[in-house]
């Protein structure tokens, strides 16, 4: 059976592709991560969705990402996701690349829904040898 | 200042080169999940602390971890730290990487103390095209 975060996630590109950004937040913890760009980061539901709309605009409001091979680490109310990040813009994007392999970390709630509370599609390439 | 996280992988480390298994489990929740290695996962601390024992005699009882460039995504009780984790040990090993770039997550309990939620020390080569 598919693991009901992946349900989620395909949500959530959905949301970024339509630039829902009011819906993608039901999918954040309050005081949830975002790593915007190496460096920058957004805390909080606020300055999220604030980052959003940049990045949709940075992409010439094309921006589509989609989720390629996915694994994920459950650890009771705490999944680690592992997953090919693929994104595709109108924009020729030279800076930043378009396929990444990202780290999201999403907590159940007492409610038992999934939030992201780490978006971090940048993975490992924060650090050492890879840095961009 | 140092994040308290990095004393504490700084601990973690030690025990398992001086194979204090006990003093490590120390630093887990009771639904940790430890990747083995690429397909194998330990559920919960019994099922660490057999496959520390196990990667220890794999190693030669020689294994020392090392951190190097760390990372820290840190929202609420939650954190994600990517981080160089660098293995020496007297066994040559050709199988697997002794560089890699880790993925821990950590949770903080109700007496404000991290625990390692998710081990995964190969981070993301366990999906696409780096996958080992």
């Amino acid at each position: 059976m598919e693991h009901e975060l992946k349900e989620i996630i395909r949500k959530c590109d959905l949301a970024i592709k339509q630039e829902d950004f009011d819906f993608l937040m039901n999918y954040y913890t309050e005081d949830a991560v975002l790593v915007v760009k190496p460096g920058m980061v957004a805390n909080g539901k606020a300055e999220i969705k604030k980052a959003f709309i940049a990045i949709a605009a940075y992409f010439k409001n094309s921006i589509e990402p989609k989720q390629g091979e996915m694994m994920i680490l459950e650890a009771g109310d705490t999944a680690l996701v592992l997953s090919q990040t693929l994104l595709a813009s109108n924009k020729e994007e030279t800076t930043y690349s378009m396929e990444r392999k990202a780290t999201y970390v999403f907590r159940k709630n007492t409610e038992g829904e999934w939030l992201c509370a780490i978006d971090n599609s940048y993975g490992t390439e924060l650090i050492g040898i890879d840095k961009i």
